[in-house]
Protein backbone atom coordinates (compact mmCIF):
# COMPACT_ATOMS: atom_id res chain seq x y z
CA UNK A 1 0.00 0.00 0.00
CA UNK A 2 1.92 3.23 -0.72
CA UNK A 3 1.89 5.92 1.60
CA UNK A 4 0.09 9.10 1.90
CA UNK A 5 0.03 12.45 3.15
CA UNK A 6 -2.92 13.52 5.13
CA UNK A 7 -3.93 15.12 2.07
CA UNK A 8 -3.59 12.02 -0.40
CA UNK A 9 -0.53 13.26 -2.19
CA UNK A 10 1.88 10.03 -2.58
CA UNK A 11 4.69 10.05 -0.44
CA UNK A 12 7.54 9.21 -2.25
CA UNK A 13 11.01 10.13 -0.49
CA UNK A 14 12.99 8.32 2.08
CA UNK A 15 11.41 4.67 3.21
CA UNK A 16 13.69 2.33 2.79
CA UNK A 17 11.72 -0.95 3.35
CA UNK A 18 10.05 -1.31 0.65
CA UNK A 19 10.26 0.29 -3.09
CA UNK A 20 7.88 1.84 -4.69
CA UNK A 21 6.72 0.92 -8.28
CA UNK A 22 8.34 3.77 -9.87
CA UNK A 23 6.93 5.99 -12.56
CA UNK A 24 9.09 5.10 -15.51
CA UNK A 25 10.46 7.78 -17.51
CA UNK A 26 12.49 6.76 -20.88
CA UNK A 27 13.08 3.36 -19.56
CA UNK A 28 15.27 4.47 -16.24
CA UNK A 29 12.49 3.30 -14.07
CA UNK A 30 13.04 6.43 -11.31
CA UNK A 31 10.58 8.38 -10.40
CA UNK A 32 10.41 12.24 -11.13
CA UNK A 33 11.68 12.96 -7.55
CA UNK A 34 14.91 10.82 -8.03
CA UNK A 35 15.58 11.96 -11.11
CA UNK A 36 15.39 15.33 -10.08
CA UNK A 37 17.41 14.47 -6.66
CA UNK A 38 20.09 13.11 -9.37
CA UNK A 39 20.08 16.52 -11.26
CA UNK A 40 20.06 17.83 -8.31
CA UNK A 41 23.35 16.48 -7.08
CA UNK A 42 25.17 17.11 -10.41
CA UNK A 43 24.23 20.63 -10.65
CA UNK A 44 25.72 21.35 -7.00
CA UNK A 45 28.64 18.89 -7.56
CA UNK A 46 29.23 21.29 -11.20
CA UNK A 47 29.21 23.79 -9.17
CA UNK A 48 26.02 25.47 -11.13
CA UNK A 49 23.79 25.46 -8.81
CA UNK A 50 22.49 24.63 -5.05
CA UNK A 51 19.05 23.17 -5.17
CA UNK A 52 17.49 20.72 -2.36
CA UNK A 53 14.38 19.20 -1.43
CA UNK A 54 13.18 19.91 1.77
CA UNK A 55 12.87 16.91 3.89
CA UNK A 56 8.75 15.66 4.36
CA UNK A 57 7.68 17.59 7.68
CA UNK A 58 6.99 15.23 10.20
CA UNK A 59 5.22 15.89 13.55
CA UNK A 60 7.06 13.72 16.03
CA UNK A 61 5.12 12.68 19.11
CA UNK A 62 7.44 9.65 20.98
CA UNK A 63 11.06 8.85 20.56
CA UNK A 64 12.65 6.12 22.01
CA UNK A 65 16.47 5.90 23.63
CA UNK A 66 17.49 3.18 23.59
CA UNK A 67 20.90 3.10 25.79
CA UNK A 68 23.98 3.43 23.47
CA UNK A 69 22.46 3.73 20.30
CA UNK A 70 20.70 5.88 18.05
CA UNK A 71 17.05 7.68 18.93
CA UNK A 72 14.43 5.75 17.59
CA UNK A 73 10.88 7.37 16.50
CA UNK A 74 8.42 5.50 17.12
CA UNK A 75 5.17 7.38 16.91
CA UNK A 76 5.04 10.33 14.09
CA UNK A 77 2.45 11.76 11.47
CA UNK A 78 3.22 13.14 7.96
CA UNK A 79 2.55 17.06 7.91
CA UNK A 80 0.85 19.21 5.14
CA UNK A 81 4.24 21.37 4.15
CA UNK A 82 3.58 25.07 4.00
CA UNK A 83 5.95 25.21 0.76
CA UNK A 84 6.84 23.76 -2.02
CA UNK A 85 9.23 21.00 -2.14
CA UNK A 86 12.41 22.13 -3.89
CA UNK A 87 13.93 25.70 -3.27
CA UNK A 88 17.88 27.30 -3.78
CA UNK A 89 20.32 29.41 -5.48
CA UNK A 90 21.40 29.87 -9.02
CA UNK A 91 23.53 32.69 -10.08
CA UNK A 92 21.78 35.27 -7.55
CA UNK A 93 18.60 33.79 -8.44
CA UNK A 94 16.48 32.42 -5.50
CA UNK A 95 14.39 29.39 -7.23
CA UNK A 96 11.25 27.54 -5.90
CA UNK A 97 9.81 24.72 -7.47
CA UNK A 98 7.25 21.95 -6.96
CA UNK A 99 7.54 19.03 -9.90
CA UNK A 100 4.01 17.12 -10.92
CA UNK A 101 3.17 14.17 -13.11
CA UNK A 102 0.00 13.77 -14.86
CA UNK A 103 -1.12 10.76 -17.11
CA UNK A 104 -3.31 13.13 -18.96
CA UNK A 105 -2.77 13.72 -22.69
CA UNK A 106 -4.21 17.30 -23.06
CA UNK A 107 -4.20 19.28 -20.02
CA UNK A 108 -3.05 19.09 -16.26
CA UNK A 109 -5.74 18.83 -13.46
CA UNK A 110 -5.51 22.09 -11.26
CA UNK A 111 -5.89 19.47 -7.81
CA UNK A 112 -2.15 18.84 -8.40
CA UNK A 113 -2.02 22.09 -6.76
CA UNK A 114 -2.90 22.83 -3.45
CA UNK A 115 -3.85 26.24 -2.01
CA UNK A 116 -1.14 27.11 0.62
CA UNK A 117 1.18 25.84 -2.29
CA UNK A 118 -0.14 28.45 -4.42
CA UNK A 119 0.04 31.02 -1.81
CA UNK A 120 3.63 30.31 -1.22
CA UNK A 121 4.26 31.04 -5.13
CA UNK A 122 2.82 34.08 -4.78
CA UNK A 123 4.82 35.40 -1.69
CA UNK A 124 8.02 34.16 -3.09
CA UNK A 125 6.96 36.15 -6.66
CA UNK A 126 5.72 39.44 -4.63
CA UNK A 127 9.86 38.70 -3.32
CA UNK A 128 11.35 38.43 -7.24
CA UNK A 129 12.09 34.79 -7.01
CA UNK A 130 12.21 32.51 -9.70
CA UNK A 131 8.69 30.32 -8.96
CA UNK A 132 8.02 27.54 -11.48
CA UNK A 133 6.27 24.19 -11.13
CA UNK A 134 8.13 21.76 -13.67
CA UNK A 135 5.33 19.55 -14.83
CA UNK A 136 6.07 16.19 -16.96
CA UNK A 137 2.93 14.19 -18.74
CA UNK A 138 3.65 10.84 -18.07
CA UNK A 139 1.59 9.03 -21.30
CA UNK A 140 3.07 11.84 -23.95
CA UNK A 141 6.94 11.92 -22.13
CA UNK A 142 7.38 15.80 -22.19
CA UNK A 143 8.26 17.45 -19.12
CA UNK A 144 8.18 21.70 -19.16
CA UNK A 145 8.90 24.64 -16.51
CA UNK A 146 5.18 26.68 -16.31
CA UNK A 147 6.22 29.96 -14.44
CA UNK A 148 3.87 30.12 -11.53
CA UNK A 149 2.81 33.57 -12.69
CA UNK A 150 1.01 31.90 -15.21
CA UNK A 151 -0.47 29.30 -12.80
CA UNK A 152 -1.25 32.10 -10.75
CA UNK A 153 -3.65 33.90 -13.47
CA UNK A 154 -4.88 30.59 -14.08
CA UNK A 155 -5.90 29.41 -10.60
CA UNK A 156 -7.88 32.65 -10.15
CA UNK A 157 -9.42 32.54 -13.34
CA UNK A 158 -10.57 29.19 -12.10
CA UNK A 159 -11.91 30.48 -9.29
CA UNK A 160 -14.39 32.46 -11.45
CA UNK A 161 -15.00 30.07 -14.52
CA UNK A 162 -14.71 26.89 -12.44
CA UNK A 163 -11.99 25.32 -14.98
CA UNK A 164 -10.45 22.42 -13.48
CA UNK A 165 -7.31 22.26 -15.72
CA UNK A 166 -4.67 23.67 -17.74
CA UNK A 167 -4.75 22.87 -21.33
CA UNK A 168 -1.43 21.24 -22.73
CA UNK A 169 -1.62 24.30 -25.29
CA UNK A 170 -1.28 26.82 -22.50
CA UNK A 171 1.80 25.00 -21.10
CA UNK A 172 3.32 24.90 -24.49
CA UNK A 173 2.80 28.19 -25.11
CA UNK A 174 3.64 29.88 -21.71
CA UNK A 175 6.11 27.20 -20.81
CA UNK A 176 9.49 25.95 -21.47
CA UNK A 177 10.20 22.33 -22.44
CA UNK A 178 13.21 20.30 -21.05
CA UNK A 179 14.58 17.48 -23.11
CA UNK A 180 16.06 14.41 -21.18
CA UNK A 181 19.41 14.26 -21.33
CA UNK A 182 21.68 11.99 -19.37
CA UNK A 183 23.64 14.57 -17.50
CA UNK A 184 21.79 15.91 -15.56
CA UNK A 185 18.45 13.35 -16.12
CA UNK A 186 16.44 16.29 -16.12
CA UNK A 187 18.10 19.25 -17.32
CA UNK A 188 16.19 21.95 -16.02
CA UNK A 189 18.14 25.32 -15.80
CA UNK A 190 18.39 25.56 -19.35
CA UNK A 191 14.23 26.08 -19.14
CA UNK A 192 15.30 28.61 -15.89
CA UNK A 193 17.27 30.73 -18.47
CA UNK A 194 14.24 31.20 -20.83
CA UNK A 195 12.03 31.72 -17.84
CA UNK A 196 14.65 34.63 -16.58
CA UNK A 197 14.86 35.83 -20.02
CA UNK A 198 11.60 36.58 -20.52
CA UNK A 199 11.17 37.87 -16.76
CA UNK A 200 13.37 40.36 -17.69
CA UNK A 201 12.04 41.69 -20.73
CA UNK A 202 7.99 42.01 -19.02
CA UNK A 203 9.85 43.86 -16.19
CA UNK A 204 11.55 46.17 -18.74
CA UNK B 1 16.27 13.29 28.41
CA UNK B 2 16.61 15.75 25.47
CA UNK B 3 16.77 14.51 22.10
CA UNK B 4 19.79 14.50 19.65
CA UNK B 5 20.75 14.33 17.08
CA UNK B 6 23.18 11.40 15.51
CA UNK B 7 25.60 14.22 15.45
CA UNK B 8 24.89 15.20 19.34
CA UNK B 9 23.05 18.53 18.26
CA UNK B 10 20.16 19.04 20.34
CA UNK B 11 16.84 18.52 18.65
CA UNK B 12 14.38 21.31 19.01
CA UNK B 13 11.23 20.95 16.76
CA UNK B 14 8.26 19.50 16.58
CA UNK B 15 7.99 17.46 20.05
CA UNK B 16 4.39 17.81 21.14
CA UNK B 17 4.68 15.52 24.33
CA UNK B 18 6.89 17.16 26.05
CA UNK B 19 8.43 20.99 26.28
CA UNK B 20 11.85 21.34 26.55
CA UNK B 21 13.56 23.78 29.68
CA UNK B 22 13.81 26.77 27.06
CA UNK B 23 16.83 28.93 26.55
CA UNK B 24 15.71 32.26 27.82
CA UNK B 25 16.09 35.44 26.60
CA UNK B 26 14.53 38.57 26.96
CA UNK B 27 12.55 36.82 29.70
CA UNK B 28 10.34 35.53 26.70
CA UNK B 29 10.93 31.77 27.34
CA UNK B 30 11.28 30.91 23.77
CA UNK B 31 13.89 29.03 22.04
CA UNK B 32 16.07 31.03 19.42
CA UNK B 33 14.62 28.47 16.59
CA UNK B 34 10.83 29.39 18.20
CA UNK B 35 11.43 33.15 18.16
CA UNK B 36 13.11 32.78 14.80
CA UNK B 37 10.13 31.00 13.70
CA UNK B 38 7.89 33.85 15.09
CA UNK B 39 10.05 36.46 12.80
CA UNK B 40 9.95 34.32 9.97
CA UNK B 41 6.21 34.35 10.30
CA UNK B 42 5.70 38.26 10.92
CA UNK B 43 8.28 38.96 7.89
CA UNK B 44 5.96 36.68 5.86
CA UNK B 45 2.74 38.05 6.76
CA UNK B 46 4.09 41.72 6.26
CA UNK B 47 5.27 40.63 3.10
CA UNK B 48 8.97 41.77 3.86
CA UNK B 49 10.08 38.17 3.22
CA UNK B 50 9.65 34.34 2.76
CA UNK B 51 11.45 32.21 5.04
CA UNK B 52 11.04 29.40 6.38
CA UNK B 53 12.82 26.60 8.94
CA UNK B 54 13.79 23.10 7.04
CA UNK B 55 11.90 20.19 8.68
CA UNK B 56 14.00 17.78 10.12
CA UNK B 57 15.25 14.84 8.07
CA UNK B 58 13.71 11.70 9.35
CA UNK B 59 14.73 8.52 7.73
CA UNK B 60 11.56 6.47 7.66
CA UNK B 61 11.49 2.55 8.43
CA UNK B 62 8.05 1.79 9.28
CA UNK B 63 4.46 3.07 8.14
CA UNK B 64 1.33 1.60 9.83
CA UNK B 65 -2.01 2.40 7.91
CA UNK B 66 -4.47 1.89 10.21
CA UNK B 67 -8.33 1.42 9.31
CA UNK B 68 -10.27 5.25 8.45
CA UNK B 69 -7.28 6.97 10.04
CA UNK B 70 -4.20 8.78 9.73
CA UNK B 71 -1.31 7.13 8.63
CA UNK B 72 1.24 6.63 11.44
CA UNK B 73 5.31 6.54 11.63
CA UNK B 74 6.43 3.77 13.93
CA UNK B 75 9.80 3.83 13.27
CA UNK B 76 12.69 6.26 11.87
CA UNK B 77 15.89 8.02 13.12
CA UNK B 78 16.69 11.18 12.68
CA UNK B 79 19.21 12.25 9.92
CA UNK B 80 21.98 14.33 9.87
CA UNK B 81 20.73 17.73 7.51
CA UNK B 82 22.71 18.35 4.41
CA UNK B 83 22.20 22.01 4.51
CA UNK B 84 21.66 24.68 7.01
CA UNK B 85 18.40 25.19 8.55
CA UNK B 86 16.74 28.50 6.96
CA UNK B 87 16.57 30.01 3.66
CA UNK B 88 14.49 31.67 1.07
CA UNK B 89 14.25 34.78 -0.59
CA UNK B 90 13.63 38.81 0.32
CA UNK B 91 13.94 41.57 -2.40
CA UNK B 92 15.27 39.00 -4.95
CA UNK B 93 18.24 37.76 -2.93
CA UNK B 94 18.55 34.36 -1.69
CA UNK B 95 18.93 34.47 2.11
CA UNK B 96 20.66 31.02 3.88
CA UNK B 97 21.62 31.08 7.23
CA UNK B 98 21.92 28.82 10.67
CA UNK B 99 21.07 30.04 13.51
CA UNK B 100 23.38 28.46 16.51
CA UNK B 101 23.62 29.35 20.60
CA UNK B 102 26.89 30.16 22.79
CA UNK B 103 27.24 30.33 26.68
CA UNK B 104 30.47 31.07 25.99
CA UNK B 105 31.53 35.36 26.99
CA UNK B 106 34.25 35.75 24.94
CA UNK B 107 34.18 33.22 21.84
CA UNK B 108 31.98 31.22 19.38
CA UNK B 109 32.95 27.12 19.41
CA UNK B 110 33.81 26.40 15.92
CA UNK B 111 32.54 22.75 17.01
CA UNK B 112 28.84 24.34 16.88
CA UNK B 113 29.29 24.13 12.82
CA UNK B 114 29.61 21.38 10.89
CA UNK B 115 31.44 20.56 7.70
CA UNK B 116 28.63 20.37 5.32
CA UNK B 117 27.49 23.24 6.79
CA UNK B 118 30.25 25.18 5.68
CA UNK B 119 30.49 23.57 2.46
CA UNK B 120 26.71 24.41 1.91
CA UNK B 121 27.81 27.98 2.87
CA UNK B 122 30.69 27.96 0.35
CA UNK B 123 28.72 26.25 -2.82
CA UNK B 124 25.62 29.17 -2.06
CA UNK B 125 28.03 31.79 -2.04
CA UNK B 126 29.53 30.56 -5.13
CA UNK B 127 26.27 31.31 -6.61
CA UNK B 128 26.11 34.56 -5.04
CA UNK B 129 23.74 34.13 -2.05
CA UNK B 130 23.52 36.20 0.60
CA UNK B 131 24.52 33.32 3.51
CA UNK B 132 25.20 34.25 7.30
CA UNK B 133 25.34 32.54 11.33
CA UNK B 134 22.91 34.47 13.53
CA UNK B 135 24.70 33.82 16.44
CA UNK B 136 23.55 34.47 19.82
CA UNK B 137 25.79 35.22 22.85
CA UNK B 138 22.92 33.11 25.63
CA UNK B 139 24.74 34.69 28.85
CA UNK B 140 25.97 38.68 27.46
CA UNK B 141 22.12 38.28 25.67
CA UNK B 142 23.53 39.93 22.15
CA UNK B 143 22.67 38.13 18.79
CA UNK B 144 24.83 38.88 15.80
CA UNK B 145 24.48 37.90 11.71
CA UNK B 146 27.91 37.03 11.23
CA UNK B 147 28.99 36.57 7.49
CA UNK B 148 29.49 33.21 5.85
CA UNK B 149 32.44 34.75 3.84
CA UNK B 150 34.08 35.96 7.70
CA UNK B 151 33.38 32.34 8.91
CA UNK B 152 34.64 30.48 5.89
CA UNK B 153 37.98 32.62 6.41
CA UNK B 154 37.76 30.93 9.95
CA UNK B 155 37.22 27.96 9.25
CA UNK B 156 40.07 27.95 6.69
CA UNK B 157 42.28 29.35 9.27
CA UNK B 158 41.63 26.79 11.73
CA UNK B 159 42.74 23.96 9.78
CA UNK B 160 46.03 25.12 9.94
CA UNK B 161 46.11 26.98 13.32
CA UNK B 162 43.93 25.05 15.51
CA UNK B 163 42.36 27.34 16.71
CA UNK B 164 38.64 26.52 18.10
CA UNK B 165 36.58 29.41 18.33
CA UNK B 166 35.88 33.06 16.86
CA UNK B 167 36.32 35.64 18.98
CA UNK B 168 33.77 38.05 20.11
CA UNK B 169 35.71 40.88 19.08
CA UNK B 170 36.00 39.72 15.26
CA UNK B 171 32.24 38.71 15.69
CA UNK B 172 31.80 42.22 16.51
CA UNK B 173 34.47 43.58 14.11
CA UNK B 174 32.64 41.84 10.84
CA UNK B 175 29.20 40.27 12.12
CA UNK B 176 26.38 42.50 12.47
CA UNK B 177 24.57 43.30 15.74
CA UNK B 178 20.46 42.50 15.77
CA UNK B 179 18.76 44.36 18.64
CA UNK B 180 16.15 42.12 20.15
CA UNK B 181 12.34 43.75 19.42
CA UNK B 182 8.86 43.39 19.79
CA UNK B 183 7.88 42.58 16.25
CA UNK B 184 9.66 41.02 15.14
CA UNK B 185 11.12 39.10 17.99
CA UNK B 186 14.42 38.96 15.93
CA UNK B 187 14.26 41.89 13.00
CA UNK B 188 17.28 40.30 11.41
CA UNK B 189 16.63 41.72 8.57
CA UNK B 190 17.52 44.87 9.18
CA UNK B 191 21.56 43.44 9.72
CA UNK B 192 20.94 41.75 6.50
CA UNK B 193 20.64 45.30 4.58
CA UNK B 194 24.07 45.70 5.76
CA UNK B 195 25.16 42.51 4.81
CA UNK B 196 24.12 43.53 1.49
CA UNK B 197 25.48 46.82 1.62
CA UNK B 198 28.70 45.49 2.40
CA UNK B 199 28.63 43.04 0.35
CA UNK B 200 28.06 45.45 -2.93
CA UNK B 201 30.75 47.67 -1.60
CA UNK B 202 33.48 44.49 -1.61
CA UNK B 203 32.01 43.87 -5.02
CA UNK B 204 32.25 46.93 -6.81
Amino acid sequence: MPIHYPNGKPYQGGVQTTRQAATTYGGRGMTLEEELNDSNAYYLQAGMAVVHKKPTPIQIVKVDYPQRSQAVIREAYFKTPSTTDYNGVYQGYYLDFDAKETKNKQSFPLKNFHPHQVAHFKACLAQDGICFALIRFVTLKRLFVYPASALLEYWRAAQDDGRKSIPLTEIEANGFEIHPALQPLIPYLGAVDQLIEKRSHQHG
